[in-house]
């Protein structure tokens, strides 16, 4: 019989698995621009889809040429990143072969893949909080630097072997170095920005937004919840195991009913605070029921798994009606779903993990969240600095799409 | 060489296999949700995708909660199915590794997972045929006992190795079990709840309330076709052989030569009946096609797949003309795709599969049709009674999104 | 140990690798039509996606009935192509154990399945750039020909071995084979359709007609660019061994990052040119980057892979101005994207790989080329002939959704 035959199978398979997982989180990316521009005004809608193309191509670029590197060629151990620039090199056969612990059981190139649709999905939750008065190519300068720099330092500190691994905080898919990340930077771009015109009244009244296109928002959530699949599933790293698939299996379950435990419980709350069923609020709900679980999709039981989202989705309602009580104005809820319900997800780890440690988790969040949100502000503020950061109050109220992207997205469908 | 570890590899293999077309049919969800909000007027539209959100989540929970033990813990042969909780352990390793025909070759989770989606698609088939004048909460209500009772018994009745199984029906991916049961609930409700205001004048003449957004319907009728590889193409449970993947490759194929041959007839006989090449018409046909296949995706050639679908593309148009005749307000067509058309598929098994009887189809059709249509009649009936199942005439004309939801789906585009 | 269990292991894994990646170009059906639907008016939706669903369908049969045969059982070598019927017999279990070179390593139902996506896939290329004032009806007529016959001979031409194989002409995916082919059908169809009314100006300008709903434009260019992973990587045809998993692998990362480079690249030209951020422009780019990495997606490290779609997204911007001052009125950019950086895709397929000659490749652009566009040009003249390719200005003036389907598609969203 060919041990070399099964190897390479073995091989083979681990890297499909791999590369489908990545392929479903680039999926994610369309989730994020349909969720968008579901969620924004039509006349804020061009722009909010360029800016959602435009990032997950700039992070890809700027992944390639200096984030991975950050992130997976730093030293094991530490707070500060080496440089260095693109991917390295493929596994040759030979070390596949090999055998042994150390031996690749995965396509090094399917690992690049894997890791930039993440860096992407970071940058994605950037821009529905910045939306409808931000500057489309200060967000572009921003995504620049925060896939190639900012997102990959603390990468580095955790799935890199950096030291908050060291210190055994734990994140298996990233509630924190994704989500809680992606959100920590939105905030420091919407403390900058400040709220849209017309959003808080002078006497403290919220006023209602309301998004132009709930189907595509509605889309937007079901393609998020399906490439969450990948992004959870894939983070187990193998499958070729009876204890990996096993693993791999209990992840998507458990991301399943966290999501519908999270969408659940988010539009049972809006039912006893706003008498309907607030379908906004329910697809937050299933969001925040995805990151509630991302931190651990695999230890918690599917009940389990369900109580945790269901925190996250009652979680949601309240954040996003604190966050605009003190006027921290977010069209999309993302600084809610992704930073407050990813600080819930971090802390659940201890629910269901033996081997988590409160201590290591607050760590983990205190410096993810410093460093994210502390590099960001200073980014935004340098850019706000050289090019600006905001839109005139007209084009704001005209709508960005046609002061920064000449077009409008439904030239026959609105009525001015 | 190490049989331990081909085992293994073969385990992860039909694990894996089992999840991504598990999570080809969760898609599913998104596609029924764009079809129907696609195929419903502007008004009613936020309603629709709230109800297909939140009956994915219920389906997930109910079913998580005494749906899979009902259908796959009753006894074999049986009718009465049993009762209990959650959905059992996970395979240890040594079981895998014991070999034998008994020893698991996949995980147990990933066919919950698998299952689970099932579910929640025969929900998803309601929502469309209730559309736009029916109460948000009753439907949830009835959500909850159908996917964690009514639908879970009549799945052991075949799947779950009941008294179907036994009879000789057969039904590969749930022509029957899924679909026809789907429309047979909402049959039911459908007389419980009558006809649209308008939709049928005092003459007898049928009005036309077109659906406000045909590039939805067809987006979801593309995501059901997707999904549906994962549907039938799952159904093998296992493809780590060279018989079972030639015949996942044949399910493949059939699936989608039965779609295309479905909507080539409903295309062709919407033209000859009236005239113009009617698109939801033709979506409805490869709907159809896809239901027919459904039954016996595996035994038909290429073909014969084509044709079996083709006959599902005529059977529907003619369907939805008939439910009008009789005044039986179908909104997007589900009854007759999922219901007339589910029947069909049951029967043409006994065309190219030498095993099926027309007896037994028959006997399944009649149990399967008998119990879902009874049992559901009952519970929209104690709903009526408890909370009732219709809006008001005045919420109806204002639109459910409203009265339901508090939100508008496009504020913007709408002229009113 | 078992070599059996093990062949069938690796038999099925490639198998359902393939089938995975023809869904996901299946898939890209939906992307044509999301594309299309958002980059036309909404007077003329309707018919964009009966098109599509209905060249989907088309091609799914004739290349059952016919296609198949020529492109795969034509002699080798060979110019002229055979006719024949049906797809073949599948591959017995012994066959497969047989072992040697020539034991076939995945199901050939599953080969029919990827190859009858791809021959979909040319055809939907044509659709958008006729859109807006051809019979649907006619657009019909010349899916059966162009996808049982036309797409086939060129087809058997490189990929069923014939003479252009033998030259030495390479194209990995289909930059010639299937998106130059598309296009040279759609240019031979415009040229004999006209441009639509009002497009062009007595003075020589050139009017801008706004797509109606670019949301789903951008919808169609994601699941294009998740469907490409699909597309280039189900190309390697086979993922069971080290070299085979590197390699698919690398093509995903290519693919991903030729796409990123080309929305850059396509966006910062335009904005040069135009001083704003073109959305329309940069869904194009993204498109000509996975259209220029297709031919050879291997070859190419990431880095170059970018450049080499960044040219292709600067060509597609120069191509689209130039087009239209030629007057060849193209409403989706399809002939730029597919055609003009098709033939980029092909010569660049010389500076990374060894292998290539430029002669071959000019060979084989224009072999292509002239086979395409001239039996194209046959048969639109001889259905111009028959029924006529052109709705009346009338028609074309109140949209072709009324005339061709009868139906509107936002019956609620348009004004008038």
């Amino acid at each position: 019989m060919d041990n070399t035959a099964l190897t390479a199978l073995q091989y083979g398979f681990d890297t499909f698995y791999f590369l489908i997982c990545g392929a479903l989180v680039m999926w994610m990316a369309a989730g994020f621009a349909m969720l968008e521009s579901g969620l924004v005004r039509a006349k804020n809608t061009t722009e909010i889809l360029t800016k959602n193309v435009a990032l997950y191509a700039v992070a890809c670029v700027m992944y390639l040429l200096i984030g991975y590197h950050i992130m997976y060629s730093s030293p094991e151990g530490g707070i500060l990143p080496s440089l260095g620039f693109l991917i390295g090199d493929e596994n040759s056969v030979e070390s596949v072969l090999a055998g042994g612990d150390d031996a690749p059981y995965y396509s090094a190139r399917s690992d690049f893949f894997f890791q930039v649709v993440f860096a992407a999905t970071c940058m994605s939750i950037v821009s529905g909080a910045v939306a409808e008065r931000m500057k489309l190519w200060a967000f572009l300068a921003f995504a620049v630097v925060m896939t190639g720099f900012i997102y990959p330092v603390q990468g580095f500190w955790k799935w890199g072997s950096g030291f908050l691994n060291e210190a055994g905080f734990l994140d298996f898919a990233g509630s924190g170095i994704v989500h809680m990340a992606g959100a920590a930077a939105a905030l420091a771009g919407v403390l900058l920005l400040g709220a849209r015109k017309g959003k808080y009244g002078a006497n403290g009244q919220v006023n209602a937004i309301p998004g132009c296109n709930l189907p595509l928002a509605t889309l937007g959530m079901f393609i998020l919840w399906m490439g969450w699949f990948g992004f959870n599933g894939g983070s187990q790293l193998k499958m070729s195991t009876i204890e990996d698939a096993n693993a791999v299996a209990q992840v998507f379950v458990n991301t399943n009913m966290s999501a519908a435990g999270g969408l659940i419980a988010a539009l049972i709350v809006a039912r006893i605070l706003f008498g309907k069923a607030d379908l906004t609020m329910a697809l937050n709900g299933a969001l925040a029921g995805l990151v509630a679980i991302t931190a651990e999709p695999l230890t918690p039981s599917a009940l389990q798994a369900s109580l945790i989202g269901a925190v996250g989705g009652v979680l949601v309602v309240f954040s996003i009606l604190a966050l605009d009580k003190i006027k921290i104005d977010d069209p999309v809820g993302a600084i809610s779903v992704h930073g407050v319900v990813g600080v819930w997800g971090l802390l659940a780890v201890c629910l269901t993990n033996g081997d988590a440690s409160l201590g290591a988790q607050l760590l983990g969040i205190g410096a993810i969240f410093a460093w994210v949100f502390g590099a960001s502000l200073l980014v935004w503020f340098v850019i706000k600095l050289v090019i600006g950061l905001r839109v005139s109050e007209e084009e704001e109220y005209e709508g960005v799409d046609l002061s920064e992207c000449g077009m409008e997205a439904y030239p026959e469908f609105t009525k001015n």
